[in-house]
């Protein structure tokens, strides 16, 4: 993959928020996410930057790793929380160490995080997209999974809630995968960057990092509606940790000293109450989209999770590419979502993923286009 | 280089700071710089968190790119310039994207900045380190890196002005540079964290990057005092950019938003005359400290530029280890230099590195306690 791929492979979520732009449709392209904390940030700021701006420890700010274990039961602040430079790098950093002790073969689910790719090339990885129905019944089939560790895939990176589909592991699903680790010997790398926003699902507080390898990587970018503050996290147990942490100190090495600081207030004023309210304010925008882009004659199933409805427009369009319809709909309707090109590596089925990640007045005046499309 | 090593190789930094506040002795073994720029940082943050906390252009604001081409010469902002995390995310990228055209091979000067041996090792490369004379005549052997580069090294990592020696690439250094250049197809990356820290030098204000492929990495880190506010750079014609950028996405992909914008502000403030101002402050702290470092009978050579001073022990103490010269000097002198031994791969001569990159009555009364000893 060489670096025009790199770059292409994540370059339609640029180009759609800029045809939404041009053409003045509403944008749910992309997550513009809302309620902001941003008051809330800086006047953490303004009292953290006391701490002055010389260098962080690069493990981490022990007041933002406490903050990130309490968010993350079951990890010790002192030896298996790293902070990085978004989920970005924390992924990055997850994929280089589980290789180094688990080879160079990673499966992940398609559609899947357009990142995965180039990130598994980068790292000279090797990788396998499993399909992931987005049907009526969807979800991991394990037994392929299965296969693919006979095959000798020893890295899965998964990713719960599901960008684009919202799909969120099961207690049922955590239980394949707790069976399977009994026979094989592979590591799960988990991406919950939509951790927290589960709607309808019976997916357990925990993971079950006991018996499983794991490593989760975390960031307060979607959790705090601050996409551009850069704090994410990596959690692991202290082996596995050591491996992403040497890495880590020749890549970012540490984070703003005084940010690390003021986004440790934000995560410890992250009560269950407030969570449960987010959570809540979420859940009714979803249902508000979902429901207008079922009046629009779009095929849908409502996501249990993350910030995402994925939308099949066959039945509407079937003539159209994915760039096309997006293109189509933010012409003639007012509303541009993304097309799912970047999640699939080959050809991309007649799906848009629409955003519910934007605030709920663009949420409810996108409905109401929609509905009268 | 495993995992452990990697910490290892840099892990005297933090050691001899643990050491210097263990001991109670000054810490001279790191920069702790100053004067800080704290008071203007915090004004412009304060006005600058306006702009919010989402994503930023991956290639960094417009604004600080402006910033940083009008402190790098020659170099366009909309598509030579890129802001990373620290130095250290760029001289990672500068590798990768040299590597990707001029192959696997890449030479350094030892002593080396520690961290590069490391970068090579998790990026894949192999790498010769040259002897660079500390003694009397200090300087590269152009005419051993011209064996290096028949014998198939294609990448030069140069540090002007050099940490730990403070030695700068002269004029002359460069014109044997740009011979070479002539009839050997070979690319520099330029470590430039200690630019505008050049004292006794003739080195040019621009660099021929128009006669030799070059990337140039730069940060905030050093020339604002703010080791820990993470904003780096790098410069480089745009074919070569698009390699960085494209790894870059999938690492640290943006820096804070309105970190970046206030970064701007204090750069745009660092006029000419300020500039020399700063940098007379440390030609003055330079002077007062090699003065007592010859008072203590150790033998330096006056840096051209750059925050460090190393100094050979062996007339005071031939059998020591550098790490047993640096903790006895600590406990009998009351001040902590660096060990030499992270910027050697084997055998580390009888050298230790003193930062004047401390605050001024810190080296005045370092300089007390060494013409005491």
């Amino acid at each position: 993959m060489d670096d025009l791929t790199l770059i292409g492979r994540v370059a339609p979520f640029r180009d759609a928020s800029a045809y939404a732009a041009s053409s003045g449709a509403l944008n749910l392209s992309q997550g513009l996410p809302e309620p902001l904390f941003d008051n809330a940030m800086n006047a953490a700021l303004a009292r953290q930057v006391r701490s002055g701006w010389q260098y962080a420890d690069p493990r981490g700010e022990m007041i933002l790793r406490e903050s990130i274990a309490a968010h993350s039961a079951g990890y010790a602040p002192d030896s298996e929380v790293l902070v990085t430079s978004g989920c970005t790098e924390a992924l990055y950093l997850a994929l280089y160490a589980a290789s180094t002790q688990y080879g160079s073969r990673v499966a992940f689910f398609e559609p899947f995080y357009p990142y995965y790719p180039g990130m598994a090339t980068l790292l000279g990885l090797e990788f396998v997209a499993l399909p992931l129905s987005v049907g009526a019944s969807i979800g991991p089939d394990w037994a392929m999974f299965e296969r693919q560790l006979r095959a000798g895939v020893r890295i899965l990176l998964l990713n719960t809630p599901h960008n684009p589909t919202g799909w969120c592991m099961s207690a049922d699903d955590w239980q394949h995968l707790v069976a399977l680790a009994k026979n094989h010997d592979f590591m799960v790398i988990v991406d919950e960057a939509y951790r927290h926003y589960q709607y309808d699902t019976d997916a357990p507080a925990q993971y079950p990092h006991q018996q499983i390898p794991m490593m989760v990587a975390g960031s307060a970018s979607k959790l705090l509606s601050m996409t551009g503050v850069r704090i994410g996290w990596l959690c692991a147990q202290a082996t596995f940790m050591e491996r992403a942490y040497a890495h880590h100190l020749y890549l970012s090495y540490c984070q703003p000293t005084p940010i690390q600081a003021a986004v440790a207030v934000l995560l410890d004023e992250l009560t269950v109450g407030r969570l449960d309210s987010l959570r809540e304010h979420y859940k009714h925008k979803r249902d508000r989209l979902a429901g207008a882009l079922m009046a629009a004659g779009l095929d849908i199933r409502l996501p249990a999770g993350g910030h995402y409805i994925m939308a099949d427009y066959s039945r509407q369009a079937p003539s159209l590419s994915p760039v096309e319809f997006s293109q189509h709909l933010a012409m003639r309707c007012g509303v541009m979502p993304l097309p799912a090109t970047p999640f699939y590596l080959g050809q991309c089925p007649t799906y848009v993923r629409f955003s519910f990640s934007v605030a709920k007045p663009i949420v409810d005046q996108a409905c109401a286009r929609l509905e009268d499309f």
